[in-house]
């Protein structure tokens, strides 16, 4: 089949690669019904973050299962699923304590920006509906499987909760997901930290109900300002820099929570101005299984629309244009049809 | 009058002070009934922190009060208290939020290794008995000042409840009211790490149910092996070097919780690091205003006996006898009468 291969910085090929195969008697193939690139995927791209090789790429998936090995109990061939960028057997000690993306046979996801992908692990890993989905509702359930569920996650680590007041930094996908998973846990207030007027907009339609636009110390005196000096309950830091973080640290009100799940880049924290600030923090990959059931739900009753976060539709065979979009800031994030 | 005076490391002297006086119209004055030398003490009486000149020592204290200022409303002359050693108004958002070790008009209390004592902001700071407690009470509600309430944060803060297992680092009076909160707040099982044996006996008094006298990566591979390979729901970090601090992440399970009450000398953390390790932290100078008037009741029901942590007595004149005893680790806590 052809397939998404990236070679190195700011290079990525449509190229042939072998069909996926079971391997594993745990192992399920499927067929995408449509797989999007990921913030996180822009790191390797950028050269940020080396590879080893030419990597198969794609973590984000949904579709209807193809094949399952012999162990496989909970999803069949003919079945639509939606799984998690973190494989897990969701029986482990961590799986069953609610961190699945801490699984004691954590892999992850790659390989899924191609027509067919394998996904190990599928009983713990893949949430089947009950009926295979329209396909306008492909986008929405498409996000649950990582963008969506790690804006959840953040909105969750952060403890968001009815009436509190959350600032999201970083208005790229994963925080404008935290917006929408902040409006869905009941935030009263929800800032969302912007200098770009789409995303902006998008915010709003997602549930900020305030915006500011300034970074660094001049964003956290207007959080200051819009707090009567008090700071805000919770902070999603959904970015992973030193600026970022320091800024989410910041805007959060003492004994407050910062839910991070931007992976941080160059992070350091100092343990005695952490012990002064009194900040609470949460942060890793996110444990999206656990959220799966209840995010599936959602997309089919209609509760939410997560899937507006794709600005962007390409065909997968023209996914080195996707990754140009999203680095060039030209797109929010791109989803591509198989 | 004469009281407890450090002008240097390891120079503490008992000598001739200002008799403290009403300075603004919410303050206080008590006598002290008991005063005693805190772990934190030790950080400048070994030169690991620096102080301005002459410094009047002593920051735990409970006692009668003596004289208050106009505007103080809640305590009375006559009346037996307790405070905290965070001076808070109690009022502010912070406060109201729980967090009154990070009031908006914080001041840390000074002066309380002394006859007599000034308390600032007395309404905010001071919880009053229905009645004067009998002297054999005194030590254990002497240790809710301080002590007491920094183990309970600790506690608290690392999420101990109904069932957890906990572990805590540091066998210090801290880590041994940490203990005994753990207990207090159901733990099922509780895991001191200490290597000496008076300290480990205390912590069995107090309620640990096993104790590990291993340290670094022998005392983190010991607690995986009593947690079947998962780790500690909550971890208590009752020390502040680099190495209890990473001790206590590593022995912790992923989504557990870090309550980390020792002030961090040198304690630096990865940001990747501690975002794929996926642990909740949260630190800080304790609120013990929060739990007082619970622990106060707790003391007066005998339900804890908090001052068994005190086992050295002195009169204050000794008071350098009760700081040599601490640094040479020949005494957990030295309590002073007055």
């Amino acid at each position: 089949m052809l397939a998404a291969v990236m070679h190195g910085p700011r290079d990525v090929r449509f190229e042939q690669v072998d069909d996926p195969k079971i391997l594993k008697p745990t192992d399920a193939i499927i067929k995408l019904s449509a797989t999007c690139i990921c913030g996180s995927d822009l790191w390797p791209y950028r050269g940020l973050q080396p590879i080893d090789g030419p990597a198969h790429m794609g973590h984000e998936y949904c579709g209807v299962v193809v094949e399952v090995g012999r162990e496989v109990k909970t999803v069949r061939p003919g079945q639509f699923v939606v799984g998690s960028f973190c494989i897990s057997d969701n029986t482990c000690p961590h799986c069953r304590f609610g961190f699945q993306s801490s699984c004691v046979q954590r892999e992850f996801m790659s390989g899924a920006q191609a027509p067919y992908a394998r996904v190990p692990l599928a009983d713990g890993t893949l949430v089947a509906t009950a009926e295979l989905p329209s396909a306008d509702l492909i986008p929405d359930l498409l996000a649950a499987s990582d963008v969506l569920g790690t804006g959840w996650y953040a909105a969750d680590a952060a403890n968001v909760r009815e009436g509190s007041i959350a600032v999201v930094v970083g208005d790229g996908a994963v925080g404008l997901m935290g917006v929408l998973a902040a409006r869905q846990l009941g935030a009263e207030r929800i800032i969302a930290m912007s200098r770009h007027e789409t995303r902006q907009r998008l915010a709003r339609e997602f549930g900020a109900t305030d915006i500011v636009s300034e970074r660094g110390e001049d964003g956290v005196a207007r959080i200051k300002d819009m707090t009567r000096g008090v700071g805000a309950d919770s902070v999603l830091e959904c970015v992973g820099t030193q600026q970022s973080m320091t800024q989410a640290i910041e805007c959060t009100r003492p004994g407050g929570t910062i839910g991070y799940v931007g992976v941080p880049h160059g992070v350091t924290f100092d343990g005695q101005a952490m012990f002064f600030a009194q900040r609470r923090m949460l942060g890793g990959p996110a444990p999206v299984r656990r959220f799966l059931p209840d995010l599936i739900d959602r997309v089919l009753t209609g509760k939410i629309k997560p899937g507006k976060v794709f600005d962007l539709k390409l065909p997968l065979s023209e996914v080195a244009e996707g990754y140009r979009a999203m680095d060039e800031r030209r797109a929010i994030k791109t989803i591509l049809t198989v």
